[in-house]
């Protein structure tokens, strides 16, 4: 096996301590990568909070890190050491269902694998994250990460933006669409970079008035202040998308009024069971999706998109010894808009053990 | 006010018994309908039971019918005294939101004024059904029955009809897409024949194996017994479109599962709130829509359609009198495939009652 370091959480503790992990020995078409940059995602607080209950094995979160080949595996044909990659929130999947094989490895029927608490389809282990200084995986789910974009700013790419870049695409936003991107938080700020590049006329649905300066600099038409229902009666079937990237549980009705005829309401957030009226979608012919990460083509293509219009996270990068403020300030939604964690600092701990 | 003759429910009682009505006096741009034939529609057994349970003011089932015009209002237009038309389950809107402005005065803003159990928008009233000899309607919602469609088997599109043609034309079904109808009741099966005339290549999921003979009678390719498990996975991601018409609440996971990515699974039934995970909908990219009558415009496409296609409901025609019959076969789903109410008994009565 092979000795990294990282940041776990343990027994029903939430808080994140600094640990000695292991990383597998590469497989032939394995690559080890070191982490450079990990950005942090609400889904790390859920499972983070869910470990805190339950309890169960060690946790390393993080699926959206951005770092460099350092190593790989005798059939490894697409990377060599040296190369800048990135990997996201799937490492593996069956490869041999209709799913995989269209390239759609995010809804594998067997499942795919996650990159921290998944199941590795080998060993049967726990996917431990990338909240740590290696990370090895298969090089059919690492993605070159193009020059020119920042490697800490890209990390957030690899989980937030393919989210939202899936249900852009797929529900066509574009020139002559109408796109309204409901919360302006890590999800929300690269959906509407990437609505406005994709030319959508896009607002951003919000509580705060005072994201309209945010809005706007994002390259939003407008903000729609959701708690004032004049405005939002104004909105009233004008958008043929809107994006919910609201990660608690909340009512999707008025959501679903902005929504235009033929329109579409995608969720972004792990909003678990959902209880919505038939008659709001029923008035309007409107549709209710869902969507979260993408699969390996889709991936491709949404950094290519994002080189080529020089699209990456607004951060704030902090030391991965801040991990803990990191996880509360989210928490509180208190960051704009992504937190990114800079791995070097683990390379002191590491000489500081090993000495 | 005019008198006429028709079936209501009073109080909490739920057999419907025959009553004396009034209809309004004409306005300007009423037409009088003598109504000859009334499907009988799922609606009406939720109305009924919803009268059943809460008591209130007599209720007047019915919104899908087709008769004669008898008499026409000052300004109207667009008919004269002997016209074949059709009436469906709305009769008024605001007439100037968005929605009724671009035809689909089913979404009005200000809510559609519905053919029973609605209130009038200008005396207030509640309307009452087409489980009666005659109908006052403002002629901009009676459609012209187009000759050639047998009046009684037509009625049931005016609302089974419109109800799964909205959503087929919506979603694309056509040659090329791949359609699976849930449920081979009143809205199923002219959602096959629809679907069928589309050019989609169209299935049936039923509980039922002895739906196949009809299914393929239908036009439609194999039938999916859902009870089957190996079915049921065979047909995993199969269908670009999933018109579910079960009338009852049911679990939408399995449905969502016959569904193709970027597909869509569309709830005919009142289903009432909705609980599902949204996982179901986020492995695949699915989306949920609902669907029930449709506006003007529409109505008038179906209508033109069915004729082109010769397409009608397949029915049991009953003698008004039989209404309760009727409605107790619907609730025990024993009906192949529509009931409709022969109105010319009640003509019998009134000379009765008259003399």
């Amino acid at each position: 096996m092979r000795s990294t370091i990282g940041w776990q959480v343990e027994g029903t503790s939430s808080t994140l301590r600094r640990a000695p992990l292991e990383r597998r020995d590469l497989r032939p078409d394995d690559v080890a990568v070191r982490v450079d940059y990990c950005g942090v995602c609400h889904s790390d607080l859920h499972a983070v909070k869910a470990q805190n209950s339950e309890g169960g094995r060690p946790l390393v979160p993080g699926h959206e890190f951005t770092g460099v080949v350092t190593e790989t595996g005798s059939a490894v044909t697409r990377f060599t050491a040296g190369d800048p990659v990135a990997v996201g929130n799937i490492v593996d999947s069956c490869g041999e269902c209709a799913m995989c094989q269209a390239g759609q490895e995010n809804f594998c029927h067997a499942f795919p694998t996650l990159t921290y608490n998944g199941t590795d389809r080998h060993d049967g282990s726990t996917t431990l994250g990338g909240y740590s200084r290696e990370y090895v995986v298969r090089e059919h789910f690492a993605h070159p990460l193009p020059a020119g974009l920042d490697p800490a700013a890209a990390a957030p790419l690899l989980c937030a933006g393919i989210t939202v870049w899936e249900p852009l695409r797929a529900l066509g936003a574009g020139p002559g669409t109408r796109v309204a991107v409901a919360g302006l938080g890590g999800l929300g700020h690269l959906a509407v970079k990437i609505a406005v590049a994709l030319g959508a006329d896009t607002a951003v649905v919000s509580r705060s008035p005072d994201k309209a300066d945010d809005a706007h600099r994002l390259g939003a038409h407008g903000l729609i202040v959701s708690t004032d229902p004049e405005q939002m009666a104004d909105a009233r079937d004008r958008f043929d998308v809107v994006l919910d990237t609201i990660s608690t549980p909340h009512d999707l009705g008025p959501y679903l009024r902005l929504v235009a005829v033929d329109g579409t309401l995608s969720l972004l957030g792990h909003l678990g069971p959902l209880t919505l009226e038939t008659t709001d979608l029923l008035l309007g012919r409107k549709k209710l999706s869902s969507a979260g990460s993408g699969g390996r083509p889709a991936t491709a293509a949404m950094l290519d998109f994002c080189r080529e219009h020089g699209i990456t996270a607004d951060i704030e990068l902090l030391p991965s010894a801040r991990v803990n403020e990191a996880l509360d300030r989210l928490r509180r939604n208190d960051v704009r808009y992504r937190f990114v964690l800079d791995m070097s600092d683990l390379d002191l701990a590491a000489s500081l053990r090993s000495s």
